[in-house]
């Protein structure tokens, strides 16, 4: 198989910005300094035609001015500045000819629908009609790949530590540079922080789009799960098709938004995109089994489950808690999804619990469902975990506990997470561990987390990764069953 | 009015703690040590028999060796150790006769279902039989009162901050110890702190219950806002008839489970309470005007909400936004609720916006929408607020800002807080502030809320919240123009 062409797109030979600037409140500054923050390993033009050195580096007036290779040019001026920066690329391209991608990243392009801001984003696309270069944006925040460190957003985490890497395997394309944002800077404040691939905000599409971005995905042998926020598509029909058949491969994950007649005209109001009907959309997304989540937790919470989860077997959902009302709450929040089904564990294994575990504990009462009581040691937590997995009628557990002050949080992760990672294989089935509540936890959590196992803030979140794996698996299953 | 005699639970003359220690993997030391921590001003009495003082203070064998008042005795020893103390109270009450609350936290009562359960129960209650003494409990974590300091709860929040104080208006009730602790832990790690008044965990209902709670709430002048997690109850006519009443002073939100069978059976073999058809409970809930909420999220945020933000005098809500996906997002969210009504602003307020937005600002497209741009400065965000705050047809706003790493974060959110404070009184109506996203914007929700104002982690949160208000206060002019 041949490169895909944006590959390039992520590991650039050389990157410019024009724009850069020594100004902390200018996004220039930031760019520059996220990238030299994470570590950019390649090379870093700032072009400015006012300041001498930007952050330390050498700058240029103009981008003709350079004389290594830069293939990639990221664009944080004011969008007015356009025409100029198109005429300086003009003489670039006749003298070295190699930039090959542009990031647009500032605003005020065709998305206003005035006939400046169209006559702009039109004067920039002529880089793509002369020269076949590639552009993302207007309008956009751009993007960021882990593995070769490019990241040209202007975000900034507010977490000190460098929680773009180890890189995971989700890869993401938002329609919101805000969206966009917000999703880094949730991911980064969690645990040991969300583990992204590639990340793309995508803007006005002037150029580069869905559709793009998803067939290069689909090749991506580093991508596991795509997730999208989405706002509305012009080509709804070939979108639905493109996603459909890699979501036989790779799961898709979509926010898309504009459900409602209100939030559809802001929508268009927005990216200028037309939202589309969204049963239509709705009723495609249900076909292809693409999965569409309801909000932003949800969507970061169904992520992290595909990347770091292998698929369940089935639908047959265990729920082993510590807590009683946690419990009971859990139960209400499966109950709301019919497929799923309640395992009915063998007598051995409820007589292994019931010979094991505290005596007020409730072993099956209902079936599918057992509480072992605050009083459950630490021995306890991981007895039951084990029992639970090793059961052929189980699929997966929803394991709750909240961790009294008189149970080591950080042993308490320590030993759950050694106990499952020393089963066969075979038992080591989706748990989505609930460990609540707040701050006291995050030891316990974190261990869990470095070890790959997944966290959750509580059974609501637990459950809806859970449905969501669920739903992908017996779509998958269906598909091969029937051949199709 | 006399006073009401559960007012002396939360203000006791002395407390006991049987079952204190100085090994801290146990509730009793805990105990113990939250108690000073928080600064609790009263006399505490460590009763063990085995260590000469717990936490550096005196220890006594027996409850009967205590020479001053004890008012509050506080039971953290395993269950079967029942017998021996209800002998040593015997003997206290025989000559001191001062005990008048046990809050009995120790677990394996009735609860178990079992012989030896029941008949510890029976022998705990002769407390109540003989003496008149009120008893929380058994299996419940017990009381806080954060104005009076008493903690009888061994939860460890994990946040190092006393945060505890200063108090709010909000009361709440739990059913599930462990609920009650993981509500504790995440209101402890919100920007602030949410702040309770009173917070009770009444497991069994031995004595104390529900409606024993509920009628002292309703007198009680420091309680704004009542919280309740509830699995199920006796005599759910009698307590729905009581919330009911109490509804029409103060706002009821209540977090129900065992909306399924599943869960409904899980609660039977929790707390030993039959949690009753769902349905009627929900019908009885809306009837009144009880706001039943769906998640332990939502039931956090409706609370602080209630507690700190005065009724909307209508169901006319805004959406200002600094960003439009999230304002799309949060124009869906609204759309799920038809009682939520679209404002439509003067011809001058759009004009007042118009003029002094960004020029690539939205405005009222839709209308009761508008979105200020990412190029807004903290001047723009803060005369858009005002401006839709005073047009007369705006009962509320979803206010949103994705705060830009060249925004300064505190500043703007000192800024937002002075504007709204320096409003006229009858124009400062609800703002759900959604400060987009994670850590990076604590600075500006901390400048928010310090002053009193309410900000949310996303629309799905800030538009929950407002629509509980929005019921309540709909039910209570109903109540008002029937004269019911």
């Amino acid at each position: 198989m041949t490169e895909h062409e944006l590959n390039g797109l992520f590991q650039p030979k050389g990157i410019a910005v024009i724009g850069a600037s020594n100004n902390p409140l200018k996004a220039g500054c930031i760019i520059i300094n996220n990238m030299i923050k994470g570590k950019f390993p390649g090379k870093l033009y700032p072009v400015n035609q006012s300041e001498e050195n930007v952050a330390g580096l050498n700058t240029y007036a103009r981008l003709s001015d350079i004389d290594d290779v830069v293939e990639l040019v990221v664009l944080i001026t004011p969008a007015s500045a356009i025409y100029s920066i198109m005429d300086d690329l003009d003489e670039r391209m006749a003298s070295k000819n190699d930039v090959r991608f542009i990031v647009c990243a500032a605003a005020d392009y065709a998305e206003t629908k005035t006939e400046e801001g169209i006559k702009r984003q039109e004067r920039l696309m002529q880089a793509k009609d002369k020269y076949g270069i590639r552009i993302i944006g207007p309008n956009c925040i751009g993007v960021i790949d882990t593995v070769s460190r490019v990241n040209t957003t202007f975000v900034d985490t507010g977490v000190s530590e460098d929680r773009f890497g180890p890189p995971g395997g989700i890869s993401f394309i938002s329609q919101s540079g805000s969206v966009a944002a917000s999703i880094l800077a949730w991911g980064a404040s969690k645990v040991i922080g969300i583990r992204y691939n590639k990340f793309i905000s995508v803007g006005n599409m002037a150029d580069i789009d869905f559709i793009d971005l998803l067939e290069f995905l689909e090749q991506d042998p580093s991508t596991k799960v795509i997730g999208i926020y989405m706002e509305g598509y012009q080509n709804g029909k070939q979108l639905i098709k493109v996603m459909g058949r890699i979501a036989r491969k790779k799961p898709i994950i979509i926010l898309k938004v504009g459900r409602s007649s209100k939030g559809s005209v802001a929508a268009n109001s927005h990216t200028s995109s037309m939202s589309g009907s969204d049963k239509v959309y709705d009723a495609a997304f249900r076909q292809y089994g693409i999965l569409r989540v309801e909000d932003l937790w949800e969507l970061l919470d169904t992520l992290q489950a595909f990347d770091k989860m292998r698929l369940p077997d089935g639908n047959r959902l265990f729920v082993l808690t510590q807590a009683g009302g946690p419990g009971i709450y859990c139960s209400d929040e499966i109950s709301k999804y019919d497929f799923i089904e309640t395992p009915m564990v063998s007598e051995n294994t409820k007589n292994q619990l019931k010979e094991t575990m505290p005596r007020m504990a409730a072993i099956c009462v209902p079936e599918g469902y057992a509480d072992i009581t605050a009083s459950a040691t630490i021995r306890q937590h991981c007895d039951s975990l084990r029992y639970v997995l090793m059961d052929p009628s189980v699929d997966g557990v929803c394991f709750i506990t909240v961790v009294t002050p008189f149970l080591p949080s950080a042993q308490l992760g320590k030993e759950l997470s050694d106990t499952y990672w020393s089963l066969d294989e075979k038992y080591r089935k989706p748990v989505y561990f609930c460990i609540m509540a707040g701050e006291a936890v995050i030891p316990c959590r974190r261990e869990l987390e470095q070890t790959g196992l997944v966290t959750f803030d509580s059974p609501t979140e637990a459950v809806k990764a859970a449905k969501n794996m669920i739903i992908y698996n017996m779509k998958r299953e269906k598909e091969t069953q029937t051949g199709q």
